[in-house]
């Protein structure tokens, strides 16, 4: 069985919608990718760090999933990190109401050693430092490596983010970051000159209106699919990169036609997660409803035109 | 060969974008979607009015491209409607800086004889009481009416826009006003809405996003083309209407299957449509072309995931 690395937030999150608000719950980045990419055939590992505020029920819950947690470090009398926000009526944008970093400003992470030859590496959204340590630790050159970002880094830690876009494959950034990184508005653009700064892949993520893959000249789009309702948006991009990630190590195929799957089945586990409160969707999801819903992309994209 | 009738206004524009600025050049929406729908094997009509200052070299460039003029009405001593409008920097908002409605003010539809009994009807963005007026000449039940609205008409003429949406079978309008239209910010919901308003399809354009074409339960997405540079997006939700109609009416065939791939011509033709100011590009562009960009399309969506 292949082997996936995540290394990502678990953390504690309060979110605010227009449809409602909760106490802390159980998020994170690696949280997201982790429970997303479970959906796959793969043993997965998640390298974070929470403090010891963090219930067991919650760590219960990942190796549930077959979520190897032995690279989680609980420091003891140490506070797990905690964000909360409150999004606006579209949904489309939040307000940050609290960011407490608690263990998380002095995470150092610990490659477990029988995932240091992982097959793939997903770099979940964090100090670009931190990133580089874990490509740092790996025995065996990955697969493929996965780098989520996000414009934080690109405000403050600049150097060290384009460091380690060099050692990577694959990047996901959504459509204001990837500008704000290439400084070009168009995005067929920006995805060309972030070819240059490393990753021979480049996925823009555009939310409600899906997410670009980028290849050399090739290009290929994934729709989101047209929701009644997005109840949460919480951990949708995190979604998108465990399903991602997690299909390219089940499958072993790192081919530009591949990542096609892996970007629709990325947007398929994406479509649930928006669908509840943060990951309650995901952790009551089946593997029979994500087929199901495959068919209804295949519905929504699939046409047959004779050329004439 | 199968006949597309066409209401919609005849115009000068005048266009500022971030890349330059035009003089008076030929504009309208009757314009782009006769331009748009001569890439068919179809006979087409517009029926619109100019003033006696519009160009014979704009009269001869329409049916050059085997458009019928005859229901062109040309007002003796009367101006043909003039648009000025400015694009902000990231294309997708304009300020419009000057409307003279002109000949367009008193325009009475005249459909010619032997179009009463065309097989499609797109009726352009005019006052719905042009549009009423249009469908209440023909001779013949057509094949397929097409609607093509904006948010002007659901200010000033709601009642005569909601009476002749109960006469046509297809609406396009772009996602802001699909949502002022059915008061539901979800598209699935607003879609759900306008159908019980009349249309059996509901097409909601979404610019660089996209298009969805809905019919009761399913929903079909067509990606606009990602473009390495968009010029002057004027006239593009013309010409994706005017190739969503050519096609069927070229095609006749109404079904939901056939329809997305009209709305994937339609987005096919407004890629090209953006390329260069007002009607420059599609002046110039070769069905070749056009063919040759299909495949692009296919390339950007299609995809094949064994279900597991």
């Amino acid at each position: 069985m292949n082997k996936l690395l995540i290394v990502g937030t678990v953390a504690f999150d309060a979110i605010e919608t227009p449809f409602g608000k909760t106490d802390k719950i159980l998020g994170g980045a690696g949280t997201y990718i982790g429970l997303s990419a479970s959906f796959f055939n793969l043993q997965s590992a998640i390298v974070s760090v929470v403090g010891d505020d963090f219930p067991q029920e919650y760590l219960d819950l990942l190796t549930a999933r077959n979520i190897d947690i032995s690279g989680l470090e609980i420091v003891k009398g140490g506070k797990t990190f905690f964000w909360a926000g409150k999004y606006h009526n579209d949904l489309n944008s939040r307000d940050t109401l609290v960011t407490e970093l608690n263990t998380l400003a002095d995470f150092n992470p610990v490659v477990p050693q029988n995932f240091k030859n992982a097959d793939v590496v997903m770099l979940g959204n964090l100090h670009p430092l931190v990133q580089a340590s874990v490509l740092d630790q790996m025995t065996q050159k990955p697969k493929l490596v996965v780098l989520d970002t996000m414009n934080f880094w690109m405000d403050c830690a600049l150097p060290e983010l384009l460091a380690v876009m060099k050692r990577i494959d694959v990047i996901t950034i959504n459509d204001e970051e990837a500008r704000q990184l290439s400084g070009e508005y168009s995005l067929v653009k920006a995805a060309a000159k972030i070819h240059t700064m490393g990753p021979k892949y480049v996925v823009i993520k555009k939310g409600e209106h899906g997410a670009l893959l980028f290849h050399n000249k090739e290009v290929f789009f994934a729709p989101a699919l047209p929701l009644e309702e997005v109840f949460d948006p919480t951990g949708a991009g995190d979604t998108f990169a465990g399903g991602f990630a997690g299909y390219i190590a089940q499958s072993e195929n790192v081919s530009f036609e591949n990542m096609k799957n892996a970007i629709i089945y990325g947007s398929n586990l994406a479509s649930f997660c928006v669908e509840k409160f943060g990951t309650e969707r995901m952790e009551n999801l089946k593997k029979e409803e994500v087929v199901e819903r495959l068919k209804q992309f295949r519905a929504l994209t699939q046409f047959d035109i004779a050329l004439q």
